[in-house]
């Protein structure tokens, strides 16, 4: 959004609130509340603006309230100003308007006024009058019948459900259909197993993978079993307290309806509005589940790299692509960066989990003042696990390719097939062949060569290890 | 369980594995490689025991899985002898026969003997033999169709899963729903709120105690929502590596029906045994519930310890029960000393959460080794929530009394209440009103008086806080 | 820095390396590797680019890198070139062509060859040679000697103790001299004394300061004692493994050396280079001092919203100064948000920590490779901490007044004092006196009175609070 | 300690505080504070209770009390037979006595009753007086110039500082010892490096494992730099509120002394009892060292259980020796059994570390209510490291062998030594020798002698991986 020509973009304009007047940037559209927390919180500098997600669903709630309001009263030449200029900030378009940091009122108060000044200048430049002259009142209009402390946890809520639909829940639906593909393209392929970090009975690379598919699958049912509490908790209508004071009956059903609209997604206004204000346990909650699936990405990714480790010193069983230059003279040097970037994000979400759970313990009497910081916290888990997710399952997971040669020589060279010769041989012989391949460093099969206890034949006949992956009839 | 009379209690008797034979103190049930486990892992002493729920599902667990191998052929008068023998451990009664630590291998495999060889010397002394004999055999018998990587999982799902059932979520319950009685007893009486801990505007504390109602009614269901992982995973069947090698078809969903007629508990068998055994992704989900009602539980008990702060120097709104001398010469210093105990656990359920994230979190190819401290810091969340709720319960909540005649002052004595004045004398008025009392350390009545804005009927009829705990029609 | 005029600032031109040629932003310094990266890492956006102070960290080591390499043989001019274009990157100026975020490759190799790229375009510029062109080349000059494994740590050694040094510890400082000071101004002030949040035994308002004063002053002393394995363990000369394969003997040391001079910080080399590649306990160790001053700032935090509370209703015995509209209508209202932005930051600073612990526990053989995000939260718990206890200090604590008045009136309504009497009338008729005052709400004078054990005179004489806050001689 | 004659062991007496009269086991010492605790706080069982070093340290606490008290005035003979009885519980012999749990009130007060108590009665009857009729009285003798709120904060520090010495550093020291002896064993062994778990340049076996001895020897430094604040910081002789009121001038030095003399540990009275009651920050910091030590332990037990994978299909490079039954049937299969027990400590000693911040962040004005749970934290992270260092160089370091055979073929086979042709053949060339080597699956050698750009003597003059391994002169 272009400044208004009146106003010089290098200039200042005077901005009032009950602290008196103060000097504003004249090309933003911010006002007295929102400068004097810039200058009171000078904390972290610009990459700790509050999070951009929290900007737009101020947009969407400030458009639903005006809605409701004009239901309710407020003037409709300015509700209608009011719905546009709230849905310039759900686009996007006014997010440089919002230079507030998180670390502010626990309560999120001053970035509920940046938003209210910001939609209500713009609103009044929509209707043809000057940014500062509170043609549109920022309290009065725009943030009628709302308290700081309902609207901004509705917030909250409204922007952790849109990324975590929008962002997240796709973008580990499409990871776990490509390992769920991988797991069917693998399903042939014989390898040993590994317990311990020790070489154990065979199973297929497929039966591996679908371990890895099954985690996935799981996690999305888990963060998708959270979030009834994040679609049932509006907390808009409790106003300070949660008593609802300064409300009218039914506007907090009304609110959650026309966000429901407006999201398409499932709210309702809290059956608790007090619960609501003072606690987030449903942040707790669905970071628990973040922090399950960053725990289930941590075994995926280190497995995977460690099958890919070598090229000749290590597994070598999978071959990850090449998305840039490892070592310049080193073919095959495939360092699993994707791995690296993927268990690095699931370790912050671990620590963000822990942040966010600190916060929620620390709630006070009616209001839990650790607001910012913990939507901020889970909003940074959401879109770090929805990015790396994304980049795992198209720079690295779709183009794992089974080195099946490689796989086949280790799987031939274990000592752990020995089991299939027990109903043959016997335990004891089995047991002393194994212990003479191990010895000498033989194969199993020149072991019972050399024991003479078997031919050739019989030996293949009887060490097949595609017959170790299942039950027996 | 009285050791057999031909044993010297003081004496040692001779077991042996396949690392040779060694010395058992002779009153003990356990065999070789519990004794070598005890001296390979001296680490914590005994405190760090295993936990006894552990032991009780192994001994449920075992019973089942000789019923089960009855079917498929195990000789039924030594499948009876086990079944009696693993109800002897499932009942507690063997608990002193299971010396080993947490902090083993971790796949569990030493506890795993450890039940094996204590079933099996029991259950042969059952049948007339002597322990250390193998009459009955610890592996040949009563593991039977089993390795210790699918059954220690198994165990875990079971132990957690009956702790839950029978010691936490039944005293959530009555910690609800003793909340949930004060809620409704305190439903009149008015009291100031408190947001930013400063004051705000009213509320009732049947409101406020309604908010912890929610929050513990959503703990329940925080914590419910994750059994269908706990119940749907029991990794028996997958043997070693999650295959099913060694066992038959048809095992893995016996035994858990078996589990299930046992515990009562809709146990079924995991429907894919890689991520059963490979990943303990269900602990870490349903630790992060536990991880969240912790945080519920913090919040409720900081209030309810900071209400009941006094006897003259704090907020003094609610009378707590003393349970012990505070002050031998203060009355009415009643330390909150379950507001401690439980505060005190809601952090170590904390810490716990953490644990048993980073244990899930790294585990490698097809087994994860950090079973045993997974386990164990579930069933201390588990334990230390239930047992810390219902002290709560009992000993504080149930007690608690308002103390209407100080909530009624501090009430009374607020300026919040000036918000009701608007209407009347208009926003300038009201404001200097309450400017005048903070100024001088008026009432607001008094403040009206002395500004002569109302007459003493009028404020009264205007200021009725009764009022203000709703939003208006 | 202005882009040079050669180069259409919307156009693109080609920059290769061993993968092949790749499309570049014509205006940005960046090479191949760079432009890689950030297609092959779309992982959180801009928020999420490695944090500045890395950045300029690069600058320093690559401008002491070419002076020790000019040494070793590097020519001159080139030498010179890299110099003055680090130097320009170690202030800041061409922070806008490092584009990669945290979550890129582990080993921090794409941040450290967008150095090398964007200095090495950057001194070609300066001596007159087109960017993109390789006059000065990436590897071969810029990295000489060099590997990303040996210096990503170095610099994060550098960045963090830089920034420690000149943000975190003269903020910490400035905090602690300010609450020490307070300390002094309150020393007179005697109060009631709280414990288990109840009224306890009398102390000074200073005494009570000085608990925080001690708790800053010991948080310095903790960080400054973790420094000396910040400044010992520059991994620089230890190349791609720990080796120093493809340096000179004594690259090590001066390399060490020249970073000490340039930042004036006694940096040496790391005595073990693969302790120092492989591992980074010096941050686990250091961002755990973080971690206890986040729990020392919590505590004091805390304690003054709650000695602020109020006006009216809470405990009132602090006055914190208002910086910020809290209540339109309500005088008196005082959030204390730079409390709550402090306790926000400290809950941050908590997760933080968890996180880079999970990284710092995940490193493998010759290298950890959660380099970047271990990097990236220890510098936001240092700049957070550093920023909120320059604000925390500014705008609350220098301002924050002692209410005398109603400090006294708490202190002469509380019980506590009855201890006083103990040696005159005996415990006995103290305690009855005690219980008397806590059933009809009297002062324990007018209790006195009307059990007549004492005068008015007498009562006064031997209630003497002020005579309570210090061992008998 | 036999219960004296007199009193049947399955009987109970009546004991009496201030609360009145209650039943007590006759067989026990403890008085009547005690059994109401017991009662009140059902909370975790028998696991829970007081870990043992705290009794052992209130046996210290009380013997060097009672000694200073007879300076005082304390009556000779009571104070003698105090100090015998405290002497007693220091030893161990009174264990049995203290059956109080962790999750009892924050303060720790009800364990100091138990101590005062049980020294108490034990000092009667030294005396020749019965238990229960207070002829020695747990607060007049026993507690006398102490209140809980400094003596338990004393109690952590001693039993915390003398853990810390007696099990901690001494196991860290050897498992140092005897992993620098490995070291230089394998000082010649020359090995592939592994960076990103690929294949990178070689480096002497010797060299990584002085990567995990420099580990451990700052591990050792960092507990050891956190110890001042440990030992300097003893709260004896602040009592209620920090203030030393009711002691006498002195009284607290003159504890720190006795207690450093009787635990030969440098131990001096705070400088500021506020802090010392107020906050536990020592406990924060110096679980923060021990956290680092587990994140230093985890990534070299990772390391050795992935070398020492295998026999056959892992890397093979270190053989673990075989504690226990691996498999029946498989000889080779070694679990890296010591290094799972390590790992699971590792996770734990992180997770207590969480619930030792947050209970360390949450005290209240004069009084941290969460003593007991900090604690018992930080006594049960340095028991499990203590005991688990220990296992660990015991059971698995001290066995490591290097399977030097294994060791030299990967690294021959590696690719990474044609790094050393490119003075001789040109980096083209030697890019072309690996390419073909990679695809061909061929060892360098045998593509050198293919290419024809090489003879067979000239190869292997050219690539020795000896000359690898440090800086160029």
């Amino acid at each position: 959004m272009a400044s208004t020509p009146q106003q010089p973009s290098n200039g200042f304009r005077e901005e009032r609130d009950t602290f008196g007047p103060i000097q504003v940037p004249a090309d933003k559209l911010w006002g007295a509340q929102t400068q004097r927390s810039l200058q009171n919180f000078e904390i972290g500098g610009e990459r700790e603006r509050m999070p951009e997600p929290i900007i737009r669903a101020f947009g969407v709630l400030k458009k639903c309230a005006a809605k409701v309001n004009m239901e309710y009263g407020l003037d409709p030449a300015i509700g209608k100003a009011i719905m546009q200029a709230a849905q310039e900030v759900a686009d996007g378009m006014l997010n440089e308007h919002f230079p507030l940091v998180i670390w502010q009122t626990g309560s999120g108060t001053q970035s509920n006024m940046n938003a209210n000044e910001v939609i209500a200048n713009r609103a009044a430049e929509i209707l043809g009058h000057k940014r500062g002259e509170k043609y549109v009142h920022p309290n009065d209009h725009v943030n009628r019948s709302q308290s700081s402390n309902d609207t901004f946890p509705t917030v909250m809520h409204i922007a952790s459900a849109m990324e975590i639909n929008s962002r997240l829940l796709p973008n580990l639906k499409t990871l776990y259909a490509t390992v769920h593909t991988k797991s069917i393209e693998f399903k042939d392929i014989v390898k040993i197993g590994r317990t311990h970090t020790q070489d154990a009975t065979p199973l297929t690379l497929g039966q591996e993978f679908s371990g890895y598919s099954t985690q996935l699958q799981y996690g999305i049912d888990r963060v998708t079993c959270t979030l009834p509490r994040m679609y049932q908790q509006l907390a808009q209508g409790g106003t300070a307290v949660g008593t609802g004071l300064n409300t009218k009956k039914g506007f907090d059903a009304k609110i959650a309806q026309a966000v429901a609209e407006e999201t398409r997604l499932p709210f309702v206004t809290a059956e608790n509005k007090f619960e609501a204000l003072a606690a987030h346990d449903a942040f707790v909650e669905c970071s628990g589940a973040l922090n399950t699936i960053a725990t289930s990405l941590m075994k995926i990714a280190n497995d995977i790299r460690f099958l890919g480790s070598g090229p000749r010193c290590g597994l070598g069983e999978l071959t990850l692509p090449e998305n840039e230059p490892g070592s310049s003279i080193m073919p095959g040097k495939v360092n699993p960066t994707q791995c690296e970037a993927l268990t690095m994000v699931c370790a912050q979400v671990m620590g963000n989990h822990v942040a966010l759970t600190v916060g929620g313990s620390n709630g006070h009497f009616e209001l839990n003042v650790f607001k910012p910081m913990i939507a901020s916290n889970l909003l940074h888990s959401v879109r770090l696990l929805g990015d790396a997710s994304a980049s795992f399952e198209k720079n690295c997971v779709k183009g794992i390719q089974a080195n099946k040669e490689r796989i086949s020589k280790l799987l031939h060279e274990s000592l752990m097939l020995v089991t299939s010769l027990n109903p043959k041989i016997g335990y004891d012989n089995a047991a002393a062949l194994a212990k003479l391949a191990h010895k000498e460093g033989l194969t199993l099969k020149e072991a019972a060569l050399k024991l003479a206890v078997l031919t050739g034949d019989e030996f293949d006949q009887l060490v097949v290890p595609e017959k170790m992956i299942g039950p027996s009839d």
